[in-house]
């Protein structure tokens, strides 16, 4: 046994262990030389202690800890003793003692670090923390954050497995198909021209696992887009990969609340009860133009389309629909240039102007208050619950082009006006999504979900006559206006999945080329089944309130989907490229 | 709730249960029309129910029931009875009891299946198989058998995750290196000509999370190796990785052979006891001329050099290394015939000749017995232990050469002579592995685990003037002649490191442009650290005795490296291509 084998970690000792000998092990936080004695705050994954070095202990010892700097690992050995009363750290878990040290050893040097180990490297720029991100990742945030993804995954995979459920992976090295995102290709070699594609999701093999009979599956699966990067996007991701058989809606969505609520109280030691509130997708885009709101506040979207139509103001009169929102008391938030960028925002996302109205006692002040009668203005403050000091805000337009204005915005006057208190979690589901949607390009019925996705029962009739009133067996779960998870139930049935293929205009042989072999598994006796997927990425990042998917993430990709420590991706040896017949 | 929610799986109902009304779910297994009664085993993930339909019970229902087929999905109520005396089938855990429908939903139908589940299966072509793996994965088998693997996984996270190790995801899409194995590459739309390449292990990240300071980290992680494929490797493979720092060698021997036990008890219910016996690199290769022998059985390797030279056969003679084996009571199973199988067997290895002896009460069979003089004869007896009815097996080469073919004929006796019970279990240990080995094509030293493994502390002043005899804290876990971990200590110190490199022709700008990113990350303050592999396929494998490694993963690939089931890999539509900048 090496001499340095430790006794405790650097956050373990205590006032209990007073006069014990410890040998710890760990990375030189900071260091200063203090009337005669050296004080060291040693680091290690689960906290820092404090160390000091006396001469008139071991004077050669003190002479090597007189040279200790940033970041150099050592193996100490001491007694553990109480800090002096003035000296105590209460913000240390370990502040109430410190260790004097009788034996030093010193395991590895380092060179001076590009930034601070420390809550100051945050000031520093993420390229060069991303360069370094060995560093980095020292960073006791940092370690707290993967701390907690890792006990995200082991909480999941207890309570699956308690249920019976069987982890099984599936292939990483899969076959392309057309349908969705871009994939990722891997060019095979002994197949030369021929390509693998890595997984988008493992959709088709956890139905597959359900034809062959597993039940209940689940993964924490690899998956992979190769898309544009928006901040919160990255090539490779992880998800909690969920399907079960024999069920319907209501397991799948017990099953997740009982799982959120094991998150919840295990990792945060917060309490939430189920069951979630349920809403249908047509009730969240007519109250909040989206269907994952933020659901920790209100304001909640008013249509005033009616009472538009009467005034005098032409863009009102000439809209299908005009809808808006009462920012309570925020009158005075929003100056005339506040207002504009509000507009340009609102735009941002499809809306063709903003009209704003602020509510004063007896009037409004706004550039369209003289379209209002005063009967009018009456009507208005009564539909939006109008009150002196409230602003309100307009969106004219299609209902459907007025969803994303009216969201966007809603989301961030929450934000702003600080409407709700950002540690609140609040859970709810979003259901009965419609089964279709028009492809704007084609003009043709395509899938929401997945053309695998079940229909409601009591919709079965609509399939030929009104398809577009069809809902569809899908829930999203949505936690602080994110869709933590989603999933549907899917077509096991021969019949009406074809009934289902030929709306979307896929004819046997498209729908063969395209999932042949679930198509040949569904032929041989599939059960009833459904399933679910998590984004782990996003959950790690609610629960530990990051803004940045890169920081749940022990090696991210920049948004050039580049990894700035390895260099990934390169050139490789042209070699290389021959024995795969590229160019 | 649909109607079919079960109340039971059909693994569960037992006499007990008697008179209990239930509810299961499940395929038909097969039907039988008896007596004017339907007959069914309804088979789920969990086992086998006997189902009876009466018409007296419901006319209705006895005719749907009529027309069941295998593979036919169904929810069936009924009551729970025990079977008639006669009747009860003690295979079945269910075998006491039936189930006497009262109700029946036929839930889907399936075609006629191209071969039956069941035993039956293995008599198909694997190819057919594959092919439709959803059905051959819905055999009881393979159910147990994917079953048996989510438990050694959950298992083994269960054990790291108590003792402080933390599982952190590494990136799928890494840095291509030219070490090792031929990469799987993935090319980069975003960077195109440049090509992210799949991990052949989290060797290097490993590594960066101990800079990191992660102290004890573990993965179960896909790995990619794009080799020609032997009979049990696959393109992607799974591993249990694990790392530690401030430890040595022991600890990560300690820490494995704890999970072996409780891999062991827990799944098989098998009780192993540590510490397992080590072996030096040296003795096997000498006793078994392999690290890792199957030491279920004894059979060592003789060294008969100095007598062989002694004799008239200038085969002997002239050998620099003549060492044989003595296969105990083996002289009548094999024939001349028999004899020239194995001669041509052990030249598979490299061997050049095998000289054989029959033992009889006073002399030998062979052609070389001539050769011998009584005194010699005696001699050789003595140095083989050799008994009447013996049959001694030799190979005349370098010392070096030999290995190969010993070891692989001491491996095909054992076997064919049934010399140990196939359901025993051995663990050992082999260390002090040589950290070098000549390169034969360059004559250079290379590393033979990889270029960061640490020498051991004694012999690191023979690194400059006897590299040859510096041995690795080098670790691999044996059982039953696999390797089933294999493990070193890192070296962490930059002026050893700079040694090794320079031994294996590395120069610094070399290193750097190989390992550059670990080798910055080893000078911020690395710890002592070092870690171990486990390959989950092959326990799996030598957990539920299997042969073929197909046999352990859910969708694998064939030896042509494709998916039969998916057609992976396959062609994909030229637009992509050229996002990708491919030809």
């Amino acid at each position: 046994m090496p001499s340095w084998q430790r006794t405790h970690t650097c956050g373990e000792l205590r006032l209990d262990h007073e006069g014990e000998e410890a040998t710890l092990n760990g990375w030189v936080n900071n260091w200063r030389d203090h009337g005669g004695l050296v004080f060291i705050d040693l680091r290690d994954r689960y906290g820092m202690t404090q160390v000091v070095f006396d001469p008139n202990t071991d004077e050669e010892m003190h002479k090597v800890a007189r040279d200790l700097r940033s970041e150099y690992v050592i193996s100490v050995v001491g007694k553990v003793a109480p800090r002096l009363e003035g000296k105590r750290n209460p913000k240390l878990d370990t502040g109430d003692i410190e260790l004097k040290a009788t034996k030093l050893e010193l395991l590895n040097r380092s060179e001076v670090t590009p930034f601070e180990i420390g809550p100051e490297a945050e000031a520093t720029s993420e390229e060069i923390r991303l360069r370094h991100r060995y560093l980095d990742l020292r960073r006791p945030r940092m370690q707290r954050i993967l701390d907690l993804r890792h006990r995200v995954c082991k909480t999941t995979r207890d309570y699956l497995s308690e249920r019976g459920f069987l982890e099984v992976e599936t292939p990483m090295l899969g076959r392309s198909t057309p349908e969705g995102a871009r994939d990722f290709l891997v060019p095979s070699r002994v197949n030369p021209g021929d390509f693998y594609a890595l997984p988008q999701s493992p959709q088709l093999y956890k139905q597959i696992l359900m034809v062959a009979g597993y039940d209940r599956y689940f993964q924490i699966a690899r998956c992979f887009r190769d898309e544009d990067l928006r901040a919160n996007r990255q090539p490779e991701f992880t998800q909690v990969d969920i399907e079960m058989s024999f069920i319907d809606m209501d397991d799948i969505i017990g099953l997740i609340e009982g799982l959120a609520c094991e998150i919840m109280s295990g990792i945060l030691g917060r309490t939430i009860t189920p069951p979630f509130p349920r809403y249908t997708w047509d009730d969240l885009m007519r109250r909040y133009g989206v269907d994952r709101p933020d659901l920790r506040f209100g304001m909640e979207i008013v249509d005033i389309t009616g009472l538009a139509h009467e005034t005098d103001f032409k863009v009102f009169q000439q809209a299908p629909s005009v809808r808006g929102l009462n920012a309570k008391g925020a009158a005075d938030r929003y100056s005339r240039k506040g207002l504009d960028e509000l507009t340009a925002f609102a735009g941002e996302y499809g809306a063709r102007g903003l009209a704003w109205l602020k509510v004063d006692a007896n009037s409004f002040t706004s550039p369209i208050a003289k379209f209002f009668s005063e009967e009018q203005a009456g009507k208005l403050r009564e539909a939006m619950g109008a009150e002196p000091g409230d602003l309100l805000l307009f969106v004219a337009d299609r209902y459907d082009a007025s969803h994303a204005p009216l969201a966007a915005l809603r989301h961030r006057l929450g934000k702003e006006l600080e409407l709700y208190n950002p540690d609140d979690f609040h859970f709810s589901w979003c259901v009965d999504f419609p089964l279709l949607e028009h492809d704007a390009d084609t003009g043709h019925w395509v899938a929401r979900h997945h053309p695998f996705t079940m229909p409601l029962e009591e919709d079965w009739h609509l399939l030929e006559t009104e398809p577009e009133k069809v809902r569809a067996k899908a829930y999203d779960l949505i936690v602080n206006g994110e869709e933590a998870a989603g999933g549907t139930i899917r077509l096991h049935k021969p019949d009406l999945q074809a009934k289902v293929f030929s709306l979307i205009g896929l004819d046997e042989e498209e729908a063969q080329k395209r999932f042949g072999f679930l198509l040949d598994a569904l032929k041989y006796g599939a059960p009833p089944h459904g399933g679910i997927a998590m984004g782990l990425d996003r959950w790690v990042m609610l629960l530990a309130k990051l803004e940045n998917i890169r920081d749940c993430i022990a090696f991210p990709k920049t948004q050039r989907a580049t990894d700035l420590m390895t260099g990934a991706p390169s050139e490789v040896e042209p070699r290389h490229l021959r024995e795969l017949g590229l160019k």
